[in-house]
């Protein structure tokens, strides 16, 4: 409480004294970002003034940006260390803090998109349309894109006409207008566990109860499955079969055949998140379950953003034809259409072929910074800590043993400069001792003096 | 039926004749779009053929992209005439079909699209930011486009911190988020009536129920409004004070400041999607509701797609602070972020000062417009038909005599090469003697020459 004292004078309003006191509080860094302010009872006592100057106070502070409001819970500071100078331009310091050594970042490098032969193609589409390139697209997108996209599918084995063919703004929307359809109040997903927590968030908010049914080396655990799928109904099973978020497992064929025969079986659809399948970096391919889906059972997105670039936004979703019409009106409601000029972009860098060029080119710096990850945690890690090994995206994920927190392990890390990413939001349940580690961003020789000093930290708290 | 017969020949199986058959009617042109094929029985046996073989044609048909299965309902014609050349790039042909003077089409002229100077910008940016230009951006917004926002807010005598500006994919994206996280199943939202069904379509596919509240001159019937206000408990208020879509009326400064004092007096929300304020060609400029809302209960929607570029998918949000973080948390869950690229052009865009200027430009050239429609509307209209006289926007709303329907009018319309939209879908309950003009697309003349035609088609029906 003492920080908040006053030495008032008469030059100027109380309110605007104590205002002035406390921005400058927040600005040294005194009073962190979501700090609950005293209560205006507590305040007004201990400065002895009346209520009406700490309202004022904290009136402004809201007013001026230093501080937020909660209805019923109090005041608490805006410490917005993000405030740069806005003739920077760029902004993105990470989120979660700056360390030496990121394995939090999942998202691609900046330094790898290609920004040139995008910005050639950026001046070609103006040249082109004009401002007709800036005007409202097709719900279902850009005709010319859907038939570019419809010919890359191929390239997966997934042979569709361009009408199921649809652009939409990410991955993330995809799941979003999938739940709109699908989803009502009270029904049930099932999805892998451990999952990506913004699809787990995404179903949750349309009042959907997810079950968790394992993930294992191969897939899903087919025997657990079909035991709740006898128990539950669910609308969907919601399923990343190239290179699972966090885990990095890939379902094998026999995998993927049995999980469409249970849904088949069992009344279901399976919604099929494929982020990572471009970044396999085995020889070995398994067609998408798309390709294999002889029952028009599975809804098909695939999003842009992590071999290419996320700032797009752009991805795309395959819908069987039952459920095109209303998908399509699901994306309308939402944000009538995706950016045209973006998606005219995009498709004159498919028709120029550059596509296949750039997936090569990055897949060889990320499967040479998985190799290094991996060879890395084996020579380092104590051999109660488990990961796995993927052959493909972005992350491994990590089991340490039961009694010890990834949180506090992270904590440590951070103060030696090492950022993960503790895996609680990955459960249902929020299971405290697993982390991913993504080496994304990263230079090899970073990639192992990270590791060094996280398996240092790991064996001193095993100790 | 008879348009079904195939002379059946041994060549090839038979549902492969079908489906060539099938498939040559809908190129021609003789089975429309979403027409309803015959039952899988009914063809069989006016074929004499097995039931499998319609099966297998069907399935074909939709397989090519000839048809689409809804479950239970029936099997349907896709008849894609919007299939174009894809070199040719641009494919914006009108979706309600091609007519000479066009009506319909509320979206402003692709040619007053600030292209050259956004090239530039664009450019800029590339130069600048390079590839973190097309990294994930803070769900809340690009940080500098938001502090160029709160500035540009202020001149709409909005003074509110830069945290709670939001940077969002377009105004529908707005009530989508907004309905995510206010709107449960069986909750109440108060509209206008008639009212933009694009709000009322999101708000819907939240389970809430609409109730419209008649919307004159001055602005929504404050009456009715309480009495229904004592009867319903809404979540909030859905409204557009500046030109309401798609009447035109705009809100007096008494309409305005009583409607916050109802909403406040019933505990309940404001939505305000402005859309068209700065399309205002009267002198006479009233503060949106957001700038006198001192209690904190407006959610201020403000897109930038009618007055600047619609493919650019950006529009603001203000958010009431106890809104914030469930506002932002709700965007992230739809899509993540909002293009970064884009983000930084505008912002740019905005820091050049080149914001005013288009606005004025463009304003001239609608409000020229608006005269000519109006006076136009004036000298041919037969007295029993009533419109709206807007002083802002971009549309005028016509009342026929109950006993006409405005579709009617519509199809006779068409034929006399004139587009208009018919407006039951603005309406609850679907009233059929409005339609809605728009002055957006033409020059004057057309303007004056399309209104000759349909106030001729008009008094025909009358007679
Ligand atoms: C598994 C998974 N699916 C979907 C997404 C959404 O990505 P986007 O919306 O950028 O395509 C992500 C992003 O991290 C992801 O990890
Ligand atoms: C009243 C109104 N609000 C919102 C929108 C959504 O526009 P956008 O998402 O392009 O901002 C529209 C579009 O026609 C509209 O008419």
């Amino acid at each position: 409480m003492n920080v908040f004292h006053v030495q008032f004078t008469n030059s100027e309003s109380k309110y605007k004294q104590l205002t002035d006191h406390i921005k400058s509080l927040i600005v040294k860094g005194s009073l962190p970002h979501h700090y609950k302010l005293p209560s205006i009872r507590k305040l007004s006592t201990f400065l002895n003034v009346n209520n009406v100057t700490i309202v004022n106070c904290y009136k402004t502070l809201e007013q001026d940006g230093y501080a937020y409001t909660i209805h019923g819970s109090g005041t608490f500071v805006i410490a917005d260390n993000n405030l740069i100078d806005t003739n920077e331009g760029y902004s993105e310091s990470t989120v979660f803090g700056d360390v030496k050594y990121d394995f939090i970042t999942s998202s691609p490098s900046p330094t790898f998109f290609p920004v040139k032969a995008f910005k050639g193609l950026l001046n070609d589409v103006l040249e082109r349309d004009g401002g007709f390139a800036f005007n409202y697209q097709e719900a279902g997108g850009y005709l010319p894109l859907r038939q570019s996209l419809r010919e890359l599918l191929k390239g997966y084995k997934i042979n569709v006409p361009h009408q199921y063919v649809h652009i939409i703004s990410g991955g993330q929307q995809g799941l979003d207008i999938i739940a709109k359809t699908l989803l009502s109040e009270g029904d049930f997903v099932f999805t892998e566990e451990p999952c990506y927590p913004g699809a787990m968030a995404t179903f949750s908010s349309r009042g959907a109860k997810t079950v968790g049914i394992p993930v294992r080396n191969k897939g899903m655990d087919l025997q657990i499955l079909e035991d709740r799928l006898k128990k539950f109904n669910p609308k969907f099973i919601y399923v990343m079969p190239d290179f699972q978020s966090p885990t990095g497992y890939q379902y094998d064929l026999a995998h993927r055949r049995k999980l469409l025969d249970l849904a088949s079986k069992y009344n279901t659809l399976i919604v099929e998140d494929d982020h990572f399948s471009d970044l396999n970096y085995s020889i070995n391919k398994i067609p998408p379950l798309k390709a294999l889906d002889t029952e028009n059972i599975v809804i098909y997105i695939k999003s842009f953003s992590k071999v290419f670039m996320p700032g797009l936004r752009l991805a795309l979703l395959v819908a069987p034809p039952i459920f095109n019409t209303p998908l399509i009106e699901a994306k309308q409601f939402s944000d009538i259409s995706t950016s045209g000029f973006l998606q005219r972009a995009f498709d004159l860098y498919l028709r120029k072929d550059l596509w296949q060029e750039h997936v090569n080119k990055v897949k060889k710096v990320y499967q040479s910074r998985c190799l290094t990850t991996i060879s890395a945690l084996e020579k380092r890690l104590p051999s109660s800590v488990m990961f796995t090994k993927p052959t493909g995206g972005l992350c491994v994920w990590i089991q340490l043993p039961p009694h010890i927190c990834a949180d506090d392990i992270a904590n440590l890390a951070k103060q030696h400069g090492v950022g993960i990413l503790p895996g609680d939001d990955f459960f249902i349940d929020r299971k405290q001792n697993f982390f991913r580690l993504s080496f994304t961003t990263m230079a090899e020789k970073d990639i192992e003096a990270g590791i060094e000093i996280l398996a240092s930290i790991i064996k001193g708290t095993l100790k």
